[in-house]
């Protein structure tokens, strides 16, 4: 019996050593039924004020609902604006 | 097609709000398929060397292979010894 599954994430990354490699080891990890969306904060700036806003300092991070899980470290989100 | 998946991970932690929170969120994460080791450095004292060794620096950390994902901050393996 499974409970609680989180079934939809968020990674949030900005091109970084750090994040490429947090994120290959993240996405071999996590459930092939959840689902990952990937978000490159270096590409996507629009998408940093939401990043944010959901409780975002660093990347890379994942966001599960309202959970943030900053993973290492590669950039603060003030070094990506 | 599924390249690289880690086969064996281990979650480090010691007991504090941090770590529950974040061992609960990276349990529903992962893939069920994933063996997860469960390591109370708190509770385990005589394996805070071998995760020094293994590069952890804090907790709550997840150890693949010989990478380490420090999950936000919990507590500094000093704190712990």
């Amino acid at each position: 019996m499974v409970h609680n599954k989180a079934k939809e994430v968020t990674f949030y990354h900005a091109g970084c050593p750090v994040c490429i490699s947090a994120e290959n080891s993240v996405l071999s990890l996590i459930d092939p039924a959840v689902k990952v969306t990937i978000v490159h904060l270096g590409k996507e700036k629009e998408k940093i004020a939401d990043a944010r806003k959901a409780g975002i300092k660093s990347v890379p991070a994942l966001l599960l609902g309202q959970e943030v899980l900053h993973i290492n470290f590669g950039a603060s989100l003030d070094d990506i604006k």
